[in-house]
This record gives structure tokens, C-alpha cells and sequence, in this order.
């Protein structure tokens, strides 16, 4: 990878990072370990690919990081409540996330659940927070509404509910699709949604560019992880490989096998490229185009990583 | 009980009623259990206290109740999310709730903990929509900010973290209180913090009143059910009996005993009805003294509840 692209990623994570420790501060009080468990799935490391999108859409669309900041950790936040969650007995029941134990294995059952129920409703209050203090604040309530309908039954927990039916039964193709729009897709496009609001930008030609761009990598995504469950290193990855195989899961790999998953990543990953030649054309400025250039060079990260 | 205000009870929450099953809507597609379950418990009765709270708070303030019914309906569906949740085998393990199966018993424990999810996500989706079409949408979006607040660390899922530890070990009244302020009061605290930003009243003498007035109710709400765990009727309760002694929980009744705890629940009510009476003094319209007169007797139906 381009040495430029992977230090302005650390960067950006780096920023993302100090947000959420200031912002999802502990508290010494009797509740505290709620912030403890909280904190300690939130700043577990993780490449923070969901706030990244939104500070580089907000790039393109010509409006500072800062101002998107509260959404896009907002949308961090509930990704990291869904994984605590996610990782429950009564779910995949995973004792392992990024190498280390899982929330309900380093605390407790009971606090896991509580302490990502505090991670979706905080996400809430440090969007809300930021809606008051924008500049557009009608954009800012915009940009809540989307965090709250992709989240939720028609967006990320919507395809965490398919997903349950899934390990039931094989689904077809149309379903699996369906099911990685809500399931992964929603918390990826929605970066793109709150930027567009809050830059001001919605339903432009601009905005259409990048959803597209982010629909593409978010599909793209999901298929590098169904690989990634067959061809990973424990090592690297931090979970177990072959989870899907052992529950009977349908993929895009069991649908069209490694080789012909990889080579529908390869299209998507061109797809992506040229969304993202359609948006350098709306783009003036030069930091314009340095984000378009970043978000080519994060479709062919999000293509080869290995964890 | 006085007819009249019974009537105008129901006549509340049949409004309420109304919206919740007009806004959380089924939806026959892939995903359409998570609305079943979200239904089953948000349309399961209940008295619907937090919503009146908000609506009469509201007219206090001289607005309608339209003008508050996406935020009074967001903390209904936050109080019902922290009863599924609650009800989990992880947490109290309740099997039944309001007279039926809970709804982990009902649906599978991943559906609950998903339906839980989805309805405090569509609270935040309702209330940022009801933001966006408000005449003051600054007052919108603080109360969006106001009901995450309180929902979250500092609020209810405080509250439920100290009550998690309070089984573990006798606490003292000091730390009842606290958690008593967090766990049942915050969310009946912020009907009226909601309908003072909607109304544009917040941080005035009126809003002190009501803020007040709704504490006390809220402490006296706990005692009421520490109460009724020892003398309430199952059948009339929809829930086990004696489970607090069981479970060694400290409460009121094991501090203060059932006689003296009664007399502390008196002496909350009288106070509930100072503040109403200050209340009225702010009030100039028929409608304004009319809502006064309601949560004064809103109090006295609170005290007397038998369920």
C-alpha cells in the first residue's frame, strides 16, 4: 500500500481516537463500570473505516472533519455497541474480538448488555449535542435521523435479524444481498448521509457519487470478510477462521466460491474506482481531490486487507 | 378515584396508544419479527405514565400535545426497551411481564435483546423527526438531547448498573435514593424537561415546579413498587410477588418497614402537591389550571395504584 495513504488512515484514526476518549470519558461515580466496559470495546483499537468515510466525504464535500466529528464517532459508537452485542450467548455467542476477550467474558453478561445499550443511547447524545452547536443545524437533525434509520430495522439491526433466519436455512443470493445492504451496508453508507446533511449537500449529483461509492465498498466489504473467513490467519484477524462453515452459514463464498468471490470483489473494487472519477469531477479545490484520492486508495485497502 | 380524571387518563393514553401503533408500524418483509416483537411489548398496556407526564407538562406550558407526542412517545419506547432487556435471563430473568411471557419467552432471547435495541433506535428516529417538523426545532433537538441524557450513564442505565451491584450487597439509603433518582426517576424527569424545551420554557420558575413536582412522583413511583413487591395482588400486578425479598434486595420496606415507608410515600405526595400548587400560580388559561388539576391527582393515582 501507498506509505502516504496508510499514515494520513493512522491519522485520521489517531483523531477519531481522541475524540472518543474525550468524549466517552470515565466517570468515578457508582455506575463506573458501566464507562469501564464501554470504554474498554470502544478504544479496543478497530480501523475506525465508518468515521474515516464520513471526515473524507465531508472532504469532497468541501466542509471541515470537526464538523462532522460528533456523527461520524456517533456511527463508531453504535458499530461497536452492535459488536458487543453481536457477541452475546444468545447471538454468535463469540468470547474473542480483536484478540481479546469479549465484553461479556471480561466483564459480565449483564453488563455487556448495558453497557452497549449506553454506547447506542451516548452515540444519540453526542449526535444530538452536535446538531445544537453546528452551523446547519438543521442539517445536524438531519444527520441524527439517518444515524437512527440506518441503525435500525431497516438498516443495521434489520439485517442483524435476517442474519439470525440465515443460520436457520440457505438463503438465496437476493436474500444474502439484502441481507449484507442492512447488515454492514447501513453503518457504511450512512457516513456518506450525514456528511451530504451536514454540508448541505443532500440530493446533489456530488452526494449520489459518493452513496454509490459507499454501497459498492460496503458490498465489497462484507464478500472480503466471508473470504477472510475461509482464508485468514487467526493471528492476524483476532476471531476464529471458519465460524461461517461450522454454523452452515450462507456466503458469497459458499455461493460462488473463493475464486469467484475475489473476482466479484475485483469488479466492485473497479465500480468503486469509477464512482470515484465521476466525484473528482465536481471536485474544486485541491483538498477536494486529495479526498477523492484517499477514498480510491481506501477501496483497494478495504480489498486487501488481511484482518 | 374522581371519574373525570380516570377518564382523561385513558383518553391520554389512547392517543398514545394510537401514535405508537401508527409509528411502529409492522412491516411485512425479511425482517418482520423484530416488528412483532417490538409491538408485543410496546402495545402490551401499560399505563402510560411518561407520555401523560410530557403531555400535561406540556399544557402546563400552554402547548398541545401534538407538539410533544414524537418526544413522549420516544420515552415510552425507551421505558418498554429497558423492560425487555431487563426481563433478560441475564439481567432479572422475569418470564413474565404485564400478565403475559416477557419477551425474551415469547420470541427467542436474541430476538428480545434486538427488539430492545430497535426501539430505543426508532426512539431516537421518531424524536429527531418530530425535531426536524417542530415550529422550534433548537427546542426540538434539545429535547432529543435531554431524553438520550437521561436514558443513558447518567440516567436510567446508571441507575440499572447500581441496582446490578445492589443485589450483590446491602447498599444504604443514600445510594437507594441515587439509584432510584437514575434508574425509575430520570425517565420520569425528562417528560417534563422535554415539554419545557419544546415549549421554549426551559430554565424558568414554571419549569421548576414541574421538574419538582416530577421527582417527587418519581422517588414516590419507587416506593410504591418496593410496596407492592411485599402487598401487591400477582393478579392485578401481572407479576410475581415477594421477588425483592427473595433476592435480598435492599428497598424502602427493608429500610424504613411497610408503615414507615407509607409515611414517606404520604409525605412525597404532599410535597407533589405544594409544587402543583405553585404551579398554578403561573397559570393563566382554563387549560393550563385544567392540567395542574390533572397532575395533582395524577399524583393521588400514583399513590393509590394497586398495579
Amino acid at each position: 500500500m501507498n506509505n502516504e495513504f496508510i499514515s494520513k488512515l493512522n491519522d485520521i484514526a489517531e483523531q477519531v481516537n481522541l475524540y472518543l476518549d474525550k468524549n466517552v470519558a470515565s466517570k468515578d461515580n457508582l455506575q463506573k463500570v458501566v464507562y469501564e466496559a464501554m470504554r474498554y470495546s470502544l478504544l479496543a483499537g478497530g480501523k475506525r473505516i465508518r468515521p474515516v468515510l464520513a471526515i473524507e466525504a465531508a472532504a469532497v464535500f468541501g466542509i471541515t472533519a470537526e464538523k462532522v466529528m460528533p456523527f461520524a464517532c456517533a456511527i463508531e459508537m453504535i458499530h461497536t455497541y452492535s459488536l458487543i452485542h453481536d457477541d452475546l450467548p444468545a447471538m454468535d455467542n463469540d468470547d474473542f474480538r480483536r484478540g481479546r476477550p469479549s465484553c461479556h467474558k471480561q466483564f459480565d453478561e449483564a453488563t455487556a448488555i448495558l453497557a452497549g445499550d449506553a454506547l447506542l443511547t451516548m452515540a444519540f447524545e453526542i449526535a444530538s449535542k452536535g446538531a445544537i452547536e453546528a452551523d446547519n443545524v438543521r442539517g445536524g437533525i438531519e444527520a441524527v435521523k439517518h444515524i437512527a434509520y440506518c441503525a435500525g430495522t431497516e438498516g443495521m439491526i434489520g439485517g442483524q435479524i435476517v442474519d439470525l433466519d440465515a443460520e436457520t436455512r440457505k438463503i438465496s443470493e437476493k436474500e444474502l444481498i439484502y441481507l449484507c445492504e442492512r447488515k454492514t451496508g447501513a453503518l457504511l453508507r450512512v457516513p456518506v448521509m450525514v456528511a451530504a446533511a451536514v454540508a448541505g449537500k443532500e440530493n446533489t449529483s456530488e452526494a449520489d457519487c459518493l452513496l454509490e461509492y459507499a454501497d459498492t465498498v460496503g458490498l465489497a466489504f462484507q464478500i472480503k470478510d466471508d473470504i477472510l473467513d475461509v482464508e485468514g490467519d487467526i493471528n492476524v484477524l483476532g476471531k476464529p477462521i471458519g465460524s461461517d462453515k461450522q454454523e452452515g452459514k450462507t456466503t458469497f463464498v459458499t455461493l460462488h466460491g473463493i475464486e469467484g468471490s475475489k473476482k466479484i470483489l475485483r469488479e466492485l473494487t473497479e465500480k468503486a474506482f469509477k464512482a470515484c472519477d465521476r466525484m473528482r469531477n465536481f471536485c474544486k479545490t485541491e483538498k477536494q481531490k486529495e479526498a477523492c484520492e484517499f477514498l480510491r486508495e481506501l477501496a483497494v485497502f478495504l480489498l486487501e486487507r488481511n484482518y
